[in-house]
């Protein structure tokens, strides 16, 4: 692991230095991925069969994953997967519960009603990848914060495969999914954003994919709503001297096992505890059946930071904003309120992130690369709408009046004024 | 205004498709962005400074509108502009407060600890257009939901002027404005996401403007957070034969005058209400100062949808997703759970849109373009993040293991499994 030390001032513009990297574009990728929505868009199904054809080596007649393919996917799941996923369903929905949203009303003064109302989005695509990418935890996680906010329609996509992994079409159906159609990367995005002859056009699409997949939500944003733009995952671990090495190690691990480009990042005021990971995570290297993945991972992505103190490791961090956060602190949960930006915490030493990945019930579709200064997990609030509402009487519009328009004819909008005049009967 | 009648569904193929067309994008504009915002990252200031020589006409050596400038607008603003924006600061103030959310925790077993803290977005920037499209209620609409939020630095740009108007300095103030620069366009928007010698990097944009602003927002949307693509102004008005003609027509004129892209859409079940607005637009727009806008305007975009029902009327403007939309019935209120989609609702008669506009509290940055599908009004929610949390004691982790290694294993993430074995003693 590349190793910073310093002041706060001097790590702080490496930090950003390499956050801004993060964020390149890829003009190539975005020139690609706008002729495949081109093509969805102007002839449909056809083209979904063209690009599934050459990109997946697949000849398809029909899109939708039909009723038999998931009863052989009940049929063949294992008993262990299936009783895991339904406990994790569990959890998951017991949390997502808590932030249903509510409207409220308020009548300030006579005559006047001002509100919110809470409606659920319509209908929500899901992107799911496919082959080695498959997570049915992340279905669960997509599907069921939309169950709950009460989308009334949730299709599902993801690539063709020979034989689809059961786990991932069982948690489709756990979670309430209403269709699943067997389309992949750019051309699926396109096909939920803009419709075709089978796929039905969404209101907004959620999920995480390749490069090509994340560029198309990006083009198509707008058209439809998107939940993010995701990045490789990362975690980062604020540990003192009370932390023990091998979890600091193992759980830097668990996200650097995704993809190469993932970042495992620790601040620690310990030195003793910076060598006694790196050792460790040498150590546990080895015996990692993705070690080939992890490794180039650690090796240039990750970072151990050395910190003055604690208030420093704190603000270091917040600069960082992971999309994971692990404190490894003796009473960890009073630390909470020093964190500032951070996508899901995971408090004390027995915490590891891979609870929440699976299990507790927080969501793990995070904001990465440092998006969580500015969003959050994927929830509820993500699949409902707050509509506005405002009633004026007569009385109360006349009573405005003058205030008004005053202001719209300050902006010189006069016909604004005229639509609150007219109300007045002077005319 | 155009016609559309027929079932439906006829009526719902054409409205699909001119709000197709709506979201097309422009690729030149998106290669003069892409220049323009390259140019700031790597020049700062010193770009800045090309571009308003180049684009409005200054030659600057300090972007900072400073305090002698802001109290020469207090000076000079029309003290009942004044008075009208204080009293619209305590509406919008009042409203907002209402959105405020607040975290949750449970305890749903033995030694777990689950919830979600609020927390403000720490950095916000705001684009305030120049010339006639400065529109002081904005600068209110804008600042007031992220200082509820409890956003710790709100700056503000706007483009450079030989003389600001004076409200929107003093809008800016009232609200709670903490630094203001003038400097404006696509070169604005970059030197907010990037950060520049004197322009801090902020963590999200927002506020409206022309569409170089607004391909630099989408361009520059995942390094920073940005509120939505606004597109022109939209308002939708569903009307029965109780509604007054003249106060329907003069309505969808306060939105026809902002733009000659505005869109003006009614939907009545009644012939004769339609044709007795329709001669009211006319004589109404005789009248308008602004007529050369708003007559393009529901010339080209204004649109009458005669539906055979009150049910159709409500399904067919659910389609349309209107920003603004007004329910011109009696007993509206009672029809505000037939809206699906809709970025603020105007009930009754007496409830004209530019009540909400100016006044009310309700916010007037709203969805365009039928995105209120997915999205909402500019909010408390905008300027905040939900920040999940979650802490299992050995006990607990230990309990859940075999479920959360069985999943890890079955998506082929051994080291996940690992760290989570780790904290059992076997080893």
């Amino acid at each position: 692991m590349k190793r910073l030390s310093g002041s706060n001032k001097e790590i702080s513009k490496i930090l950003a230095a390499e956050q801004l990297e993060l964020s390149r574009q890829n003009a190539d990728v975005d020139e690609a991925v706008r002729q495949i929505i081109e093509a969805v868009k102007k002839e449909g199904d056809q083209a979904l069969r063209d690009y599934s054809e050459r990109f997946d080596g697949v000849s398809l007649t029909d899109f939708e994953v039909d009723q038999s393919l998931i009863d052989q996917a009940f049929a063949e799941v294992d008993p262990a997967v299936l009783s895991a996923l339904e406990n994790a369903k569990a959890n998951i929905e017991s949390y997502h519960r808590q932030q249903m949203e509510k409207g409220f009303e308020d009548q300030p003064s006579q005559g006047v009603i001002r509100g919110q109302v809470i409606r659920p989005i319509e209908r929500v695509g899901v992107y799911v990848p496919g082959g080695t990418a498959a997570y049915p935890s992340s279905v669960l996680m997509n599907i069921i914060p939309a169950k709950i906010a009460g989308v009334k329609e949730i299709i599902m996509i993801t690539p063709p495969q020979e034989h689809f992994v059961p786990a991932i079409l069982v948690a489709a159906k756990l979670a309430g999914v209403d269709k699943i159609y067997q389309v992949g990367g750019a051309q699926g995005i396109a096909a939920m954003a803009y419709g075709t002859e089978t796929i039905p056009k969404v209101d907004k699409i959620t999920g995480p994919g390749n490069i090509y997949v994340a560029t198309a939500k990006k083009q198509v944003y707008g058209l439809v709503g998107i939940d993010m733009i995701a990045g490789p995952s990362e975690i980062g671990v604020i540990a003192d001297d009370s932390a023990n090495p091998k979890y600091v190690a193992a759980d830097l691990l668990s996200q650097a096992e995704h993809d190469v480009l993932a970042r495992a990042i620790l601040v620690t005021d310990s030195q003793e505890l910076a060598d006694a990971v790196e050792a460790e995570i040498e150590k546990q290297l080895k015996a990692l059946p993705r070690e080939a993945i992890a490794r180039p991972s650690v090796e240039n992505n990750g970072r151990i930071i050395i910190a003055a103190n604690k208030n420093d490791m704190f603000d270091l961090m917040n600069q960082v904003a992971p999309e994971h956060l692990e404190i490894a602190m003796e009473g960890a949960y009073d630390y909470l309120d020093r964190v500032q930006n951070a996508g899901s915490v995971f408090l004390g030493h027995y915490t590891s992130e891979p609870i929440g990945d699976y299990y507790a019930g927080a969501n793990h579709v995070l904001p990465t690369t440092a998006t969580s200064r500015f969003s959050s997990a994927l929830g509820v609030h993500d699949f409902i709408k707050r509509i506005q509402y405002t009633q004026y009487s007569k009385t109360a519009v006349n009573q405005a009046e003058a205030d008004i328009t005053t202001l719209a004819y300050a902006e010189g909008l006069q016909a604004h004024a005229k639509a609150i005049e007219v109300r007045n009967d002077k005319d």
